[in-house]
């Protein structure tokens, strides 16, 4: 049987806003936004293990995720107006 | 025969808007965009399957798949003044 | 001999303007766009059709096709003010 | 000897303006100024013919080009105030 | 066991600000910031290390890489108003 | 022994700031940029020189280099107004 993420893990945007305190939290929540994107895409724990096995020493997914990463703080930090 | 996906997933933006209430709302509408510009280029639903198969477990094609989700989600979240 | 798309169909922006009158026909837009691009660079209608048969059943390059548009529709969108 | 070539075809940004009449030439703009930066990193002919050879056949590599146009676009596109 | 980076290194945005003094800082800090991406999904630094033989004389990795730091490199020089 | 790039070709941005005269000096910048986040990363002269060969020659590598000054020309038109 799958083993599914419970619905917290799939929510798109976590708490349902992009504003933050802080830059520190913003990136934070780009993390945890990009990473419920693939949740949401793929649900079963036990497939996204192995997934990160294969990408969490790979440079070149690393690099990729950077990039996920990078796109979703742009648009949060526009959201804050930079925290200026 | 083919079996191609009824005209509803094949349209470019569901309810032809990019405005929504919430940031949720509008990340739903980035992953629904993101997967109907697929189904606009390729509407068999078999081929899709095959895919699906493919892309939900590897790490590549899902970061990939993140990057556009993050692209679509920075102008819906620009549309709607980010919910601020 | 080549069998080479008619003008029409290598144009960069059809009907030469950003702005129109819905989300939905600006998404049409930006995938029109999209197309015409590639069309400029291989006007070759043979060519095409044989790439389309690789691209429409890849995941990957779907993925691929599908950040062109949402790259072509970021503008698209800025231009007619998010249809706010 | 190395067939090079000539300056005009190696400039970064022909006319040193991003300002044009209408959509359509910012959208030649957008390709040139592609081109032209393949050009200053490789102004080899030869090399570049070859390339041509690869890319223009590559569903691939078509796609990767379209996104470059598609990111100078947005570029020329913002600076034209999108021709409104 | 694991050689983890000190948290020091894990942190996502150095002195939790975008705002700096001068280009050059602001671009130094686009470049720690991806690089802490990375740390933050993968903080062992002997993977880390293994990783970096592998990009660092990788044109494509190191290609990949600058991208990133590009993207972050944007929202840094927005965030201070391009220091014009 | 390593052959190290002297620090003018490490700098982040040269003369440290985004402003220029024309779209021309403001492109050339992009290129200067682009190169120098590499050296930052690799800069030993001796394997940057081979991967000049591999990526010099190659349609994709050059493509993928095209993206990258892309990205580094939008911060840098934006900074400039566009040289409206």
């Amino acid at each position: 049987m799958a083993n599914i993420l419970p619905n917290s893990e799939r929510v798109g945007i976590p708490n349902n806003s992009l504003l933050t305190e802080t830059p520190e939290e913003g990136r934070q929540l780009a993390m945890m936004i990009a990473r419920h994107t693939i949740h949401q895409i793929q649900p079963d724990l036990d497939v996204l293990k192995e997934g990160r096995k294969e990408y969490a020493t790979s440079p070149h997914l690393l690099t990729e995720a950077a990039k996920v990463v990078a796109l979703e703080f742009q648009t949060i930090a526009a959201a804050n107006n930079y925290w200026r």
